[in-house]
């Protein structure tokens, strides 16, 4: 098969793991984490107890996934999904803080933290509140710089971008997609694609148009890891590798 | 004046300091550090949230105190003081968390962790209860090996040093001592020294003793910044210098 | 069929229920209320979000359950497994926080709490640390007196007759019993019936014993609504009646 | 003196209470309570734990004090002072939680929660967030109905009202006003009347204005006792009663 002319050739799969919690268990992360090439460890806030953690960061590297730190807010009961007004001085401390525990963790199973992704209500925050989407980039900085996954084309990355820390664009395989780029909201009919064969079409389309570096796939559903498979399936058939946007963890 | 020969010419003080919560403020750490050599910070389980623990670390590096992690059980609602029946591999991964994230936010304030000490009902059940030192040995050692301080002549600190790691043994200026070496309960009457001349005494004498590296003065009481001082002014006069055990953090 | 003269001719069902908490679900309550005759309800310490407590209470009173404290120490991370060593008045006031909750939230479903039981470690805890089972008993007068759930024959049901409010004895149906009459601890093998036919012959056999007034169903296991069922099923057979130990919860 | 005609001869003195937790501890509540005539007891989810909630209601009931239930956000990291963007179903589970919670354990201390007022974050959302609102109203109305505090003349109390509960308008005596009878921010300069005798004079002239029912004293300030004292004693001068606005608890 030819590539059409100045189309990426490779393309990363990230999802949320490590969203257990004690006796609460969530997401089969055994069967996801080989489909994977980056893995969004949670960080304990919002999600994951650290026995959780450090077994998902043995797997990741066991895999050989890379390790990125799932960040959210301070919010167990609302699953980091619920937006809080947190000031920024603080932001900037629960997010180093989750870092930094991801980092211990991931370097104790032989790997490390290669890069962040907000969670949840923060995901969406970053792009509207811009005293958020900078202690979010002071956390990152004062950890020492590293990549940042976010929603392709959103003003966080630009911000992102604007700080000198390097920026990585996802898109969603599995979402109805607006005119302006922005995601069909979940409360709306047809915003979570359900037939797989469309969900494996907008994986190629959206690795095709070079608009995205990685593509997310939602890990807590009960099918995520059958529809990883198929996405990557759809995607050698297209001749796309699946590849870590940045090297694997070490 | 002429020490005794054989007498140690060096001692650490120590003293618990972060364990603000939000809101609730303890202690008086910014008078409190300066009078001490090694500061035990607490990693936010039983005290201690991000912002506090790091303003913490900046104090404590422009002061050059030495940082180490007071890590304890998962009970803000005890205040670690409660005794929880946790099992090893949890509290392994508690304990390797909770190090791993005051690690990096005092790497951000230009420290670094360098030991670290149990606290509250941890730091008492890890010389009865050998799977739970056995865990807090073993995630000093996944975390990379750092001076545990304990109990000096405890059965923990005997663990320690059989997985290799360096000891401190600390003593207590303000507690009264039973004969076979160990602290007079809480619960008992005379069990905490209040003459302020009978607290630098005993400090004099542990420091003499060379039986404890480390006085550990207790930080969240009123007059703990002003019972640092006449500590460290008693040993002074005694010609005993104060001074961390390890080299200041870097 | 003739039932032995002085067989009891009738039984509770009891399992815990509204043990989901946020984003985590455990267990198919949905499916198995209908089976039971009363539901433990978790109150928010070791499990349960208020949410979660409603929509079980509203569906207790549709399903005219009866409603009962699941009470237990303050460990979300540990599910209230975990031995916590509480002292005697704020374990009081826990149990009586949790009770007064769940209270408040079954009257807005038309319903009342109608017993307690201790969950978890603390249900063990009980029987052998008096001053918890001093607690949890002086929680329940001070919340005015109820029924108190707990192993049949246990030291604690002692107690808590002895404080001068009524005592329900369960049995488990699908746990291997000691002679003494304790439970074959977890961790031996064989300590979990798993053979729904013997498990079935247990539940028959401890009711017609007449030593149980309720049998304790697992509720967080995947079969539970099915094996709650089968016991039903096997109870019915052998002429014994399923019935709540108090009248419905009004 | 002589009154003006028209004027209200009577005030509320209301304040925070049983705001500390576990170790922590928060405001004078031994000082302050003799002095207030409704105190607003925390619930446990932004402040106070189970234990200090019971002996404040205790210490309430003991002066005659009534009790009201201080709800507010889960966010004990933020004292409640942070905006969290809770679903209304979740959100008036939470309020109906901790009303219940709290007016068990008064129960127990022989008293009656005789009212709620929202506190912090949610105290300012549910004016502008109708969602808000409503589920806080939604929470009262399923617990049988109780009189809501609030700001004088703010939209949330004409909600209130609507709704067929009975609203209590409140004042600050320690706080500058906007024209438009909305406070000063916080964060702006002289938004906290700090000299005396203008704190006393506003409390007298609030009182007078006939605006509000009660009159707000901040009670985790350190003055927070001598203020009350001071506020009373001026309120005496101008021949204003102090006396609550519901019977005491009983």
């Amino acid at each position: 098969m030819t590539l059409p002319s100045g189309c990426p050739s490779t393309i990363d799969l990230n999802a949320d793991v490590g969203e257990s919690f004690g006796r609460w268990e969530l997401g089969d992360d055994a069967a996801l984490l080989p489909h994977l090439t980056s893995a969004n460890v949670a960080c304990g806030f919002h999600a994951g107890d650290p026995l959780t953690l450090r077994r998902t960061c043995d797997r990741a590297v066991a895999h050989g996934v890379v390790i990125g730190a799932q960040v959210g807010y301070r919010d167990l009961a609302g699953f980091g999904r619920r937006f809080i007004d947190v000031a920024p001085d603080e932001l900037e401390a629960d997010v180093l803080y989750q870092l930094s525990a991801l980092s211990g963790i991931a370097a104790a199973a032989g790997g490390a933290v290669a890069y962040l992704k907000p969670h949840g209500a923060l995901y969406h925050a970053v792009s509207s509140q811009e005293a958020q989407a900078d202690a979010v980039i002071a956390a990152v900085v004062a950890f020492g710089g590293l990549p940042v996954l976010g929603l392709a084309g959103s003003p966080f990355l630009s911000r992102v971008a604007a700080a000198g820390l390097p920026t990585v664009g996802e898109g969603f395989a599995d979402r109805a997609y607006l005119p302006d780029g922005g995601l069909v909201p979940r409360s709306e009919p047809g915003a979570v694609l359900v037939d797989s064969s469309a969900v494996a079409a907008q994986a190629v389309r959206l690795a095709q148009s070079g608009d995205v570096q990685s593509l997310c796939i939602h890990g807590d559903s009960p099918g995520a890891a059958a529809s990883a498979a198929a996405v990557r399936a759809a995607l050698s058939d297209a001749g796309i590798a699946v590849k870590a946007f940045v090297g694997p963890s070490s």
